[in-house]
């Protein structure tokens, strides 16, 4: 393996990281928020003296492989999050390690788990840095290292993998440095024009700018305990709900649409899929919570913007769900292991995979009626390579099995079996809330340190797909 | 397909079970209960007359296949669970039919989840009639048809598939009625001599055979409230937990120790794996739940009973493991998937199935890092064959797609999620009993009726391994 490469990568993430930070001291100041200059002071500091001391000279050895992007894409996840939780810790806002951690992991995988009780209570640095650590994990901290670096080595597209979420990434064109260009172009836009349409509907600015950045990671940290209900605002709503929706969807089809090649995007089968998962849980869920609420519009408005932030993996609130009734609790429990698109920032176990694994599931159906049937998995119309569909079984039994190992260490802790469970399966799927204690309003700070040190692993291993994660612990062992 | 075939099956699979019913009639003779000349004698009557009709003749093409044993066992199945349930309905002890059928599915299954609330007023006819289900459902009812049968046909082993669990079944000998016969004999043989050893530890006779007849089946069914608890004796528990440990490992393997090829059992790394797990099991668990008894050895007793209660799928009961601390809980819940061995009676995904998952993942991983290492998954050190990895990866697709859409469907009950998870794993994985309000008490009975229903369904999908159920609904879709 290429050590030497692994660590020049690692430096160059942090040297962006670092220069990321300075935005949230421009916050601070604009805010006359004075502490932001020790508390995201060091960290900024030690960012960029260990990116630049592991930066001075390239390798001459520049080759990279799976396992080297696997391994840096990991290694440099910990360390930032282990750095970017300083400044919650300096400047006192949040004391003990362990949870800054928590918070900071919850921010980058943008799962949006808080540990926080008292979320307006916080400064405004600080809950900038916060969302921004879901914009910066959103489309990966890789992948934006990538687009500014002018490389030219068409290889650098085995570390695109590490990143990017769902059973296989597509090359969109030749070099890989010009891939993440265009798909940092289009999150940008994206970005924006929800911050615009933010602005439009009444939003403050700063206001604006954290919830575009937190629904275009599909994080989830809002700067209110009461979420998105907090404005009541049937049109804010609508936006965030749409546009989180649109961050669920696999960015390549945008970039066909900008491309103008509409026929590629309209053979994605796995977008229609979404979208019609979409449209009947909606359905379902409102004929089911219509009793709750005066008419059938809001009855719709909130089934609507739920199931949005629940399928995408955002953690956005605008009802207490723990009132709703358990059919619509458990169609919701269900919708977040499907998960958004691959190659969109949400997470959960992506559509494509979960079409993939019941379209062998089937395939293997006929295959005990007929024997001699040839039966093959198909998807957008093609054959899918046989290591694709291997690797979407491999990847639900290897997060089963992760996801048993985590229950059976946070049943250590205080909580019942179904509380554990909810806590695990909302980290794992980076959504952000669960049910019960864990419920949208929160509730993780009560969580013992080791605790807090298993879920974030489970963050860590949701956003990146499990492999970089197990790679990075297993290479003492080759 | 063979339809006069499946229908012939089916008419002798009913005609066996029509003289298994003779079995309950004289034991309410002996305990002068008038009731069951009419509550037994109109199933006896439906079920002889429809087998002999069914089976005058004898098809003149008997040709039968995979798909032709798949559905003659699941629709006998269904068929005799029907009919069984009857003389609970005709003599008013479970007068609502929903019930009386769970009731019996339950037992046939051997998933031993009661809906009956006061055990001890149930009639002993009826009480010997729930727990010989579990005996003829723990080896199979087509099983006992083909050890009777005289069939020469080698095909037959066809049949022998669709009842038997496991990812394979090993063919013993080159005749399936010959291997049907001595799978019979073995299974007779350890539940002699478990009743005769109950009777030396001073069991009532009918209390010996009620509790043999469950433990064969590993099927649960006491009669008792509170389960093996009642008779608090280590004797009597030790014997129960040590057979039904026994009736959890693969046939095939007292087989071999009869034919005297002990190496050929000692190779199997299944049964050593199973009993590896247990042991650590107990280990574990006695260490968590020390301080709620008096003593290591108290401790030990119940660790040791209800992991081999658990593991074996049995459901036998001497502690209230709700009282227990949830890390033993979730440890309990995680054994209740992995099941016993393949070739065995009792329940759960089987621990040769996890083993092949867990071992292909590993797999999996190596290729991540090696594309180009040949890795192949070997068991019992031979490598298994691509078509079983692949089953066993699909069985577990197929059975979390249908546990999540049995959740769905209980979740329109009055329960919660946790209640109605906990519902769907018992009686998918045939265990018995789950957590909360469903622990071992029972409390199936208040369940709605529909519910009772889609548990049935669970029950036998579980206990047949889901391919047969599944298929015998699509046929008409072919």
């Amino acid at each position: 393996m290429n050590y030497r490469m692994i660590v020049y990568i690692m430096g160059q993430i942090f040297k962006v990281v670092g220069l990321f930070m300075l935005l949230p001291v421009l916050v601070g100041f604009i805010y006359g928020e004075d502490h932001v200059i020790l508390s995201f002071g060091v960290p900024i500091l030690i960012l960029m003296l260990m990116g630049i001391i592991t930066t001075i000279k390239k390798p001459k050895n520049n080759s990279v492989f799976s396992m080297e992007g696997f391994v840096s894409v990991a290694a440099s996840w910990i360390g930032v999050s282990m750095i970017g939780a300083l400044p919650f810790v300096i400047s006192g806002e949040i004391p003990d390690y362990p949870s800054a951690l928590f918070e900071t992991v919850s921010g980058f995988t943008t799962t949006g788990a808080t540990i926080l009780s008292d979320i307006e209570s916080m400064s405004r640095a600080a809950l900038f840095w916060r969302s921004l650590t879901h914009w910066l994990g959103g489309m990966g901290i890789l992948m934006f290292v990538l687009a500014i670096m002018s490389s030219n080595d068409a290889r650098t597209m085995h570390m695109m993998r590490a990143e990017c979420a769902g059973p296989k990434v597509g090359r969109l064109v030749s070099k890989s440095s010009f891939s993440a260009r265009i798909l940092y172009g289009i999150y940008i836009a994206l970005t924006v024009s929800e911050m615009i349409l933010l602005l439009c509907c009444g939003m403050p600015l700063y206001d604006a700018v954290i919830h575009a950045c937190s629904s275009a990671g599909t994080g989830g940290f809002s700067m209110y305990g009461d979420s998105i209900g907090h404005y009541n605002s049937l049109a804010i709503e609508m936006v965030i709900a749409v546009f989180i929706l649109l961050f669920g969807v696999n960015f390549n089809l945008y970039y066909y649409m900008v491309i103008r090649k509409f026929s590629l995007a309209y053979k994605n089968e796995e977008v229609r899929w979404y979208f019609g998962i979409i449209i009947a849980a909606t359905g379902v869920i409102t004929v089911n919570i219509m009793h709750l609420y005066s008419n059938f519009g809001q009855a719709l408005r909130h089934a609507f913007f739920m199931t949005a932030s629940t399928i995408t993996s955002t953690g956005f609130a605008t009802a207490d769900t723990a009132q709703w009734p358990v059919f619509s609790q458990t169609l919701m429990l269900l919708l977040m292991f499907v998960g958004s698109c691959a190659g969109s920032t949400g997470g959960g176990m992506k559509v494509s995979r979960i079409l993939i694994i019941i379209k062998s599931g089937i395939k293997e159906l006929k295959y005990i009626i007929n024997p001699r049937a040839v039966a093959t998995v198909k998807m957008d119309g093609k054959p899918v390579e046989k290591g694709v569909v291997r690797g979407a079984a491999s990847y639900l039994v290897l997060f089963i099995m992760l996801m048993c190992t985590s229950l059976l260490l946070i049943s250590l802790d205080k909580y019942s079996i179904e509380e554990s469970l909810s806590a695990v399966i909302t980290c794992m799927n980076n959504i952000g809330f669960g049910v019960g204690r864990f419920g949208p309003a929160g509730g993780f700070g009560e969580l013992s340190a080791f605790s807090k040190i298993v879920l974030c692993f489970d963050m860590l291993l949701g956003r990146l797909e499990i492999y970089p994660v197990i790679l990075l612990f297993s290479i003492k062992k080759r």
